[in-house]
């Protein structure tokens, strides 16, 4: 015991001597909002990463002393955060934003973006619309996003090329799309994808059945069955619209929740997008099956969608993530909107003020998001062992002085532009508002020439010159 | 006659040898959104300034043609826009953001605005808090508010010093408050302050009585009669809480519009902010009366007051603003938030996802709010004979890429801090970011000073350090 005891003391006085251990990266002398489950905040916070790995979140004096890194971003004057998830969105039409506003649903689908997806949808433009919702997203905080789109191989591609996070979802829809004939071709082309990049360590593929009124019974049977075989999370739109409720009703007599629920359908590794029109009883089936769900604000309010009844899945304990929505009913990617949105919202529905505090909000868009998605032992907050998604949000501006509290600043006066770094499993993809993993220019002039074909397509003249 | 011919055509050959008038500027090969009433749209277009007023509204061309700008401000890529109007602050009010939030009203009021009113508010203090909004409303665009605050003098002279162009007004008020123990001093006060200013190039003096249930008959009347003695608006909270009904329907047996109505206090010059609690019998006496309404989207939701009917007050034809209100209820001065927030509340709140479209809250947001405040022959528009007040928005950040529709984008994804440059009166306030008439460094220094004390005074343990 005593040469043990001895020994010990030799490797000790041995580390020592060697001082701070060396590892990839330090985030250091920023106020480290950690959004762990005591809400810890440290004012004169680090974190310390290693590999893709957080290894240490802890005050920076403190970190100083343990570690040293080979690349130190100092975070002085500003807010260390988990980056943000993003539960709902359709990255490549970001091609389509503010093609089309203010228009009747129908109308904005069929003369707009119907058309313009028949038209133009292929693997470049999926690529092109990736690549600019990926800079996008690195710009404004996002480090993982859920997605649902045709060719999701390429959005893949593009994403991981980015060095995002992503939870893809190739999309099953009955009627004919540019990537598939019928949904049998769909689900093979799922099941294609999901083998490429299962076990991946940035792409979580995923099956995207469209929604319960696009879709036969069967073909939702096996879009879930799918997703079971390979243990790979199931996204879906339900209770967006009203008409969907209506249709569900007329058709299957029942809720889309509780038509879905008799198929056996629900269950852990689903994700729901908007959950607007759900009733008590949809509520309680989907906390029942461990359904996580994405509320999508500003894609509501502009479409006219409805209001989500965001305070009772809070009080139901629903895994519940925030999301943008395509950019093409936003128009935007910005998540940091969509705190805002959610929080201001929810108090004018609820007459209550007290409803969706900052803090709620921002959980919503890290924990609750990676919760919806069944990743929440990985990422959605800064803690030793979860993956390097960080970001480094400034706090100087004129419009955040003074500043009293940093989680009341980040959701109603921070936005995007104000992220200055953004770190995605331990590597940099964007520093001090420099994006290293894509070529800005290249990306906006690709994007630039697909909305010139795009504007031909629907045959829409660019109203920019109006006649004298 | 042919002698006269004769001496015209050596008059124009003297014009033509002299080549383009030199003025003081141009602002030039920009997307220029006039705002005019015919929507002009120019998509190479210029803006001639000489003096405060802008001479000239063309393409780049045609401009070049005919002016020499001693300044010139290059727009290439980016829309030029009238400054945009903000109906509604209290501007000095910056300094409480974020100090308290997500609180009941009564709470909020009771135990964090009031005290910190109370103990804080100086000239030194309303003056160090007009700095800081005056810095961000030009860092977001905006070049004219509507101000309601007290020692509004102090107020004035740091607007001035800025630069911007204010409506502003002496609070008058039935309670004791840090200017004016009696409404009789704070009338005797805003006559002061009124005679002051009465005249001045930027400032418009005006008396702002509180709100019908927080002033007697007697004192409304008095207002009202000095506001009409000297020609200056008159600035009032109407129909702001459900709150508000219910004490003018206890106490005055009638809606506060009718209240005011009865009382002979609306007319043309009377600006109201809010408006959300109104019939449609008070949209109709408010639009006969040729009262201008101020809706504050945001500090309506975020303190759960109600939604302002404002596609009621469209189709009535009321001259309609947009506003943000003070800082502690937003928490920010972005007129471009006001605009989003605007149209995608009401097309939720209708049902309509075609209700507000862009054009009418970037309307609202200019010549809406010219109109609102009585001055929209010489604000609001980029037209020859007005003022000139522009802003050179960017237009190519990757949230804005691609680009179908200017309008679109400065409502649904552009933000204060897009803004590149800022002119009020032909002169330039901010240009390429940089504010020229603040030392911005000093400007958040001195605020943050202010928040050391705001905070000891309202003895909120600061929340940034929590316990491990």
């Amino acid at each position: 015991m005593l040469i043990a005891g001895t020994f010990l003391l030799a490797v000790a006085a041995s580390l020592c001597a060697q001082g701070p251990r060396q590892v990839a990266l330090v985030v250091t002398n920023g106020t480290v909002v950690t959004m762990d489950a005591g809400g810890r905040i440290i004012a004169d916070g680090a974190v310390a990463v290693d590999g893709s790995e957080i290894i240490a979140v802890d005050t920076a004096a403190t970190i100083q002393l343990q570690f040293r890194g080979r690349e130190t971003i100092d975070a002085t004057g500003q807010v260390v955060l988990p980056g943000l998830v993003n539960t709902h969105t359709h990255a490549p039409m970001v091609l389509f934003r503010g093609l089309a506003d203010d228009l009747a649903l129908m109308e904005w689908l069929n003369s707009y973006i119907f058309p313009a997806e028949a038209k133009m949808v292929s693997p470049e433009f999926v690529r092109a619309g990736t690549r600019l919702a990926a800079l996008e997203m690195i710009q404004s905080g996002t480090t993982t996003y859920a997605d649902m789109y045709y060719f999701e191989e390429e959005v893949a591609k593009a994403t991981k090329a980015a060095g995002l996070r992503g939870v893809l979802g190739q999309t099953v829809i009955q009627f004919p799309v540019a990537d598939a004939k019928t949904p049998g071709e769909a689900l093979t082309r799922a099941e294609a994808f999901i083998t490429a990049y299962k076990g991946d360590a940035l792409i979580t593929p995923a099956v995207a059945p469209h929604a319960m009124y696009t879709l036969d019974g069967p073909t939702l049977t096996a879009t879930r069955a799918l997703s079971k075989k390979y243990g790979v999370p199931t996204l879906i739109h339900l209770s967006e619209t009203r008409d969907e409720q209506k249709t569900a009703a007329e058709r299957r007599a029942s809720s889309p929740t509780a038509y879905l629920d008799g198929l056996g359908f629900l269950g852990p590794g689903v994700l729901a997008a908007h959950g607007v029109w759900v009733s008590d009883t949809d509520i309680g089936i989907l906390k029942m099956r461990g359904v996580g769900v994405s509320h999508n604000p500003e894609s509501n309010m502009k479409l006219a969608s409805g209001t989500a009844p965001v305070p009772a899945y809070l009080r139901a304990g629903i895994a519940l993530g925030l999301g943008t929505d395509g950019a093409a009913s936003n128009n935007d990617l910005d998540m940091f909107d969509a705190m805002r949105m959610a929080s201001l919202l929810h108090k004018l529905q609820s007459n209550d003020p007290r409803v969706v505090p900052a803090r709620t909000a921002l959980e919503m868009a890290t924990m609750g998001g990676a919760r919806a998605m069944g990743m929440d032992r990985r990422i959605g907050s800064l803690e030793r062992g979860k993956h390097a998604d960080i970001i480094v949000v400034g706090m100087s501006a004129a419009r955040q002085t003074p500043l009293y509290d940093p989680i009341s600043h980040l959701v109603y006066v921070t936005r995007g532009d104000d992220v200055r770094t953004t770190i995605v499993d331990g590597r940099i993809l964007m520093r001090d508002r420099r994006v290293l993993t894509l070529d800005e220019t290249a990306v906006v002039k690709e994007a630039r020439a697909w909305a010139d074909r795009i504007r031909l397509a629907v045959k829409k003249v660019d109203p920019i010159v109006t006649p004298r």
